[in-house]
């Protein structure tokens, strides 16, 4: 397309000042020595020379692209994920294929398919399909969160269970006596499941009644928390509960939202910790939408790019848990 | 890396119940009778059928790849913008690279390299680097908002004039006498910037005076807002305006928090209207963050995709504007 003739390999090994063949192998990633490493990578550089990327595909089966299988951009927890997966990959010279596959689990299927041909190099795959079984044996593959019945898939997460009792061990630090939980959840089992499981731990170990709403995500609506609230107010309107844990940071916002409709203050009468730690706008120095459990998002894509690339030297591990923290966002006393 | 044979083109054609040679033209869409084209696309499927890409790019220079550079798919709208195109691309077999080049430029001119190499199809590029120099003649590419030098490049915006006007208007049809106008604006011209001129132009039909405050995006500060506040309080610490046109929801967004935190009464006190029509946490239904002037994302976004897939056989409009339209957003009286 541009009229100046794009610089070949030839070209390359020229500038360098080095035989083709070296330029071939530092190409293909065969080792020659760092001195020569470094002048073929300066004089791609220089040329702005670009691998001819299908002759490659054919002779190597590396297309240098990973595909990420994720629900959405929209919703902001997925859209930094697939920021910092983005950034993870340039970082080691691959590109991101980006497949937003919302309730269209046919769609996750044609990248599976990419990937199996060897058209992608990989995939990413954050997901609420049943898909499952399209999963060939092999495949390059790491998968955020959701559990497959295929153990040889490594998959990559947050400390759910240790975030939920952080969650409570918060609530109750700044006051709380009696933190409710609400949870509305996918119904393909993760290892977000492992927030309830922490929070029943945690009501054993600090001797609370366990009091939690627990409904499928796609049956959430506004009424529901209404409800719950109306089920929990005592004759004198009060509330019999003073701190929510939200299974998510949404849910503990529209939460919120609601509360405060109704007159009651937050954080004075019912303090919140939800789980996420998502930012509104995005922009981190804009600030949290609610306290919360923070996920690593940064760190997460960085593993799940980590493990993915490495799956060739070692066997990844089948599970890997990254730790949370507690981040102050306006809705707990501290 | 599946054990199973993946189909070839000749188990198409015997699926079929066709010639080789019509699995052929249909893979590279080349007409024949529509009832043979079916009986091709039925077995494609069927068999599950993957065209092998890399051998298709060498004859036919197609990657079926489209590249969107974006700087980050956190922000809100962006991260919209993206997941739109995503789904245009999808309908027409098209694939998305996604390029998050938030303040790199060379990861910029990467991709147009790319392009220039007929490494991908076409280029979306929704972009405030300073890469105008660097975009080839003739490349399949369409611009988001931003101006080039060059004209022969095809862009697409909202119609930002017509929205400013319609902000003012509807501020005064909601009862305000004094609307003001904040500005946080890119150094690289592009049509957003109509949206002062339209602010202008509606001062002057109205006879208001204009008000504003006209800063370039890096210089957003919250002190820099609360400074505004500050100038504009009456000796009795009433404010002498009452509503705001802000340049974007997102600010429109941060200086309702600040105007509330100063005890003003967002919509009683002041009514403000952002641009962009951006939602909390991406879900249409969880409505707006602010009054607004929306643009229209998802056409946006199909027009792009449109208008680059359909460059080889008409020239492309250099400009075309969508519409917008106010929607409710809590921050005005109706």
């Amino acid at each position: 397309m541009t009229s100046k003739k794009a610089p070949t390999m030839k070209d390359v090994a020229r500038e360098a000042g080095v035989a083709l063949g070296t330029v071939s192998k530092v190409l293909n990633g065969i080792p020659v020595s760092e001195k020569n490493k470094l002048k073929v990578e300066e004089a791609i550089r220089s040329l702005n020379y670009e691998v001819n990327t299908y002759a490659r595909g054919l002779k190597m089966q590396k297309s240098n692209l990973i595909a990420l299988i994720i629900p959405n951009t929209t919703n902001p927890f997925f859209a930094a994920f697939a920021y910092y997966i983005e950034a993870a990959l340039y970082k080691k010279g691959l590109r991101l294929l980006l497949c937003c596959a919302d309730g269209m689990p046919e769609k996750e299927i044609d990248y599976l398919n990419l990937a199996a041909n060897n058209k992608v190099d990989g995939i990413i795959a954050l997901t609420y399909s049943d898909i499952g079984s399209y999963i060939p044996e092999h495949l390059p593959i790491v998968v955020f969160d959701r559990f497959f019945e295929n153990p040889s898939i490594p998959r990559i997460a947050s400390d759910n269970f240790a975030g939920a009792c952080l969650a409570i061990e918060k609530l109750l630090e700044f006051g709380c006596r009696h933190p409710v939980y609400i949870r509305f959840h996918s119904v393909f089992p993760g290892e977000s499941d492992k927030r309830k499981e922490g929070y029943l731990y945690a009501c054993e170990k600090y001797g609370i009644e366990p009091d939690y709403l627990d409904l499928v995500d796609s049956n959430y609506e506004p009424a529901v928390l209404k409800e719950f609230l109306k089920q929990h107010k005592n004759p004198d309107g009060t509330l019999n509960f003073d701190g929510v844990f939200a299974h998510t940071d949404y849910h503990g916002y529209m939460f919120k939202n609601i509360l405060q409709e109704e007159g009651y203050r937050v954080p004075e009468d019912v303090q919140i910790i939800g789980f996420d730690g998502i930012n509104l706008f995005g922009n981190r120095e804009d600030g949290p939408v609610i306290s919360s459990i923070c996920q690593p998002i940064d760190r997460l894509a960085e593993q799940c790019v980590e493990i993915l690339t490495s799956q060739k030297d070692s066997l990844p591990p089948s599970l890997t848990l990254l730790p949370v923290k507690y981040r102050y966002g306006g809705t707990t006393r501290e």
